[in-house]
C-alpha cells in the first residue's frame, strides 16, 4: 500500500502581522509544523495554531528555526552544535507547553530554513537537533530533507525519521535540490509538480534535471501556505494522489 | 515541625553576560526558580542552570517573566489576562523542555518581577497564570507573594500553592511589602532580617513599619545572588533556621 | 487662508511580514511617520520607506515607539522618562540616518501607539520626549493629540507643535478622545468623518458625542494606510478638504 | 612623527548586565567605539558612554555589529551587501542621534565582531558598509583591520580609513592574524605586546609566527576594556607609546 504524508509549515504570523492561511490550508495537510517563536510565531499564535490542527485532526510537530525573526530564520548563522541543541530544546519545549495545555500530542519536529539547510549539510549539527529531539521524547519523529544527513543522524540517535520531498523543486543527479538561484530549480507546472510526487512515491524515483531517475524516499511532502495558488494546489495534489492509489496521511 | 523553603531565583545570565553566583549560592537553597528567556536567560543558560541545580539537589521552577529584557521584566507592561497566559505556557514549556532532557522533574512556576508584581495585586492576570500552570501540569505549584491575589488565584485553580516572604523588606499594617520607594523598605541588618523569617515561620506573623504583629503565612523565603553579601546571608539564614528547629527544604 | 496636513504612518512591515498600503496611500499624504524599528519597521524597510516619501514629496517624519514588536507599541510600558528620552534619541536618529544617506531632511517626529497615549497625558514623559527631539534637532516639529500635554511639553521645549486631529474617531466634551473600549468610540461613515475635519478646520471646533461643539486645533489630520476603505477615505478626505477651500500641505 | 591611536570598544553593557571597564579604561584611549544596540548597547547606555567618552576627550565612534544579542555579534550571520548597508546606516544614525544631543562630533565607524571580520575578507560586504560609512557622513573615518578589503573599500569610496592593528594577537606570513584556534594566537607577555606595537610604528613590520618580519602599516591600535589585566596593560601601552617617541592621538 503506498502512502504519504502531506505536511505544511504553519503559524508563522507574528503579534500584529499576519502570514500564511493556516484555516485554509488545514483540510489538505496531515502533518503541520508549527512555528515556535524564534524564527516567526509567537506565544498567542502558538496557542491558536494548535488548536487549529487539533480541531483539523493534523498530526502537530514543532518547527524551531533560527533566533532571527528579522531574517525568517532564512540566513545561515554560525551556530555550534551546542548551540544548536539548546535552541531546539528550547523551542520544541515550548509548543509542547501549548500541546499539553490543549490536552494533545506532539509527533515530529522539523527545523526551519537556514537551520533545516544546515543540518541536511553538516552532520555535528544534524546529530545535535536529534539528540534535542531525543532527549525531549524519543517517541518524536524528525522530518528532514529526503537522504540528508539530518534524517541520518535521527536514525543514528533512535528516532523515527520521514524522508521529506518537494513538490514544487526540481532535483540533481545526486538526488539534491537544485539550488534556488539556478535557473530550473522552481517547477511552476501543477501537473508536472503533482505527477513527480506520484513517481517519488509509487516508484520511489526522481527524474532529475540532468534527465536520469535518481531513486529518492518520499515519506513526506511539503506543501506551502502561502502564494497564489497555494490552497487550489493543495486541494490538486491531494486528490490526484488518492486518484492513485496513494494513501494520505500521516507519518507512523 | 516547623518547616520553610528557600528559593531563589538563577539562571539570568544572557549570552556573554553574567549575572548572579549560581553555583555559590546553591547549597543554601532548596528550590532555583530559573529564568526562561523573555526577562533574562537563554537556551544555553537554561541548561546549564537545570543541570546546576539537579547536581546540587534543589527543586527546579519555572521563573517566567515579562518579554522585556531591556528591563529585565521590571517594568509594567500592559499585557491582557490571554498574553500572561500565552507567555507563561510558553516559558515554562521551554523550561520543561531542558528538565526533561536532564532527566528531572519540574516543580514548580514562580513569576518574576512585573509580571510577580501585577499578578499579586490583579486578580484576572493571576487567574490566567494560575490556569497556564495548571493546563500544562496540575502537580506543580504556584509560588506567589503571601497572601496575594496570585496565591488565591493557585488555590482557585486546584493547585498547590507556596506563600512567599521576604527576609530582608519590611511589611506594612495590611501585610503587604513597604514599597520600595519609601523609606524603611529594606533590612539591610542581616541578624534582623533573619529574626523576621523565624518568627514568620515559628509565629506565623511580621511586625509592621507601624508596629504591630500582622499575620502572614511563610511557606519559601525568597534570597538573592547578587549583591556583595548575598551568600554570607544565605548562609546565615540558613544555619539559624535550622538552628531555631525549623526544617528547610522544599515545598510539597 | 485654511490649510491643513494630512499624515499617515507607514513603514510598519518587518522582515518577511507586510503591514499597510505606504506607496498606494502616498500620494494623499502630506507627512509620512517612518515607523523606527521598536514597534514596526527594519532597517530595509526603513531604507525603501524613506525612498518612497521623498518621491512622492511627502514631507518626512520618525515615528518611534515602544521596544515592543510583539505587541505592536499598543501596550503601555512603565518606562521612565529618562527612557523615554533615550528611546525617542535612538530611534529618531537612526531614522535620520537613512535620511541623510538618501539626501532628505527630517521634518518632524510623532510617538506611535502607547507613547502616544502616555505621552499625551503624562507631562514629565512628555517633557523628555520633546527635549529628545529638540536636543537632535531643534527645527524638528512634534506632533501630538490636539490639546495633549506633549503638543505643550513640545511648545515649552521651543519646538514647533503640530496639534493631531482624527476623522474616524468621535470626542468627549472635555475635546479628549472616546475611548476605543466605548460604543460610538469610531465614525464608520466617510461622509461624517470628512464633515469633521472640514469643522475642525474652518470653524475650530469638533461636535462632542454629548452634542455640544468644542474647541480644538486642527493642524494635521491622521489616516490610516490599513483596511479595506483607506484608500478611497484618503482620496476623497484630500478632494474634499480641497473643495472646502482648504489647503493641504506639511505642517511649517 | 610616529604617532598611533589607541581604541577600544565599549558601551557593551545592556539593561540590567554590566561588561567592560568603561569609565577606567577611558584616560588611556584616544578613540572610544561605542556599540549601537545590535550586538550589544542600548539606548541609555549609549547615552552615558558618549557623555564618558566626551568628558575624557576620546574620538567618539560607532560600533556597529550584526543584529544578534545572543551571539554578541560574534557569529557569522549570512547577511547580503544591502542588509549590511541598512544595518550600518540605522546603527550609526542611532548614536549619531545621542552625540548630537551631547553637542559632540563622531569621528569613526568600526565594526563589530563577525560583521568586522566577515568585511576584512568579503570586498562586496565592505563595499556596502564603506558606502552606509559616506552616505551618511563622509568626514567618518572607517577603522578595518590593517590590510582587509574594509579599509581598501573605505579609500575607494573617498573616506578617510585608519588600518587597525592589535597588540595582543600573532601575525603569519601574509600580514592576516592568527586564528584564534590555533595556538600562539595571543599574547600573553605584556612586554612583548607592547614591542609589537612600537615595532609596527617605528619600523612598518610585525614579526610573523613563521619568524620573518611582514610590512604592516598601524594607525589605530585596539585595546581591551575587560580581563584582568586590562588596565594595567593600558596603561603600560601607553606610557612605553610616549616613551618610544610615539605620539598617541586621535586618528586624523
Amino acid at each position: 500500500m503506498y502512502k504519504i504524508d502531506i505536511n505544511c509549515d504553519m503559524g508563522e504570523s507574528f503579534g500584529a502581522y499576519r502570514m500564511g492561511t493556516d484555516e485554509e490550508i488545514l483540510p489538505f495537510v496531515t502533518s503541520a509544523n508549527i512555528a515556535c517563536g524564534f524564527h516567526a510565531g509567537d506565544p498567542s499564535v502558538m496557542r491558536k495554531t494548535v488548536a487549529a490542527a487539533l480541531a483539523h485532526g493534523a498530526a502537530i510537530g514543532a518547527h524551531p528555526g533560527l533566533p532571527d525573526l528579522a531574517g525568517f530564520g532564512r540566513r545561515n548563522l554560525d551556530i555550534t552544535p551546542e548551540e544548536a541543541y539548546d535552541i531546539v530544546v528550547y523551542q520544541v519545549g515550548a509548543l509542547s507547553g501549548f500541546v499539553k495545555a490543549a490536552g494533545g500530542t506532539m509527533r515530529h519536529v522539523k527545523p526551519h530554513g537556514a537551520l533545516y539547510n544546515m543540518a541536511a549539510a553538516r552532520r555535528p549539527l544534524a546529530d545535535a537537533i536529534a539528540r534535542a529531539v531525543y532527549d525531549i521524547d524519543p517517541e518524536l519523529t524528525v522530518f528532514g530533507l529526503s537522504g540528508s544527513e539530518l534524517v541520518r543522524a535521527g536514525e543514528a540517535a533512535g528516532l523515527r525519521t520521514a524522508h521529506e520531498v518537494f513538490a514544487d523543486r526540481t532535483y540533481q543527479a545526486d538526488g539534491s535540490l537544485t539550488s534556488r538561484r539556478e535557473a530550473h530549480a522552481l517547477i511552476t507546472d501543477a501537473e508536472k509538480a503533482v505527477q513527480q510526487v506520484v513517481r517519488m512515491v509509487r516508484e520511489g524515483v526522481v527524474r532529475s534535471v540532468q534527465g536520469h531517475d535518481v531513486a529518492i524516499q518520499a515519506d513526506t511532502v511539503c506543501i506551502h501556505g502561502d502564494g497564489a495558488h497555494a490552497l487550489a494546489f493543495a486541494r490538486s495534489l491531494r486528490e490526484r494522489l488518492e486518484e492513485a492509489g496513494i494513501a494520505v496521511k500521516p507519518v507512523k
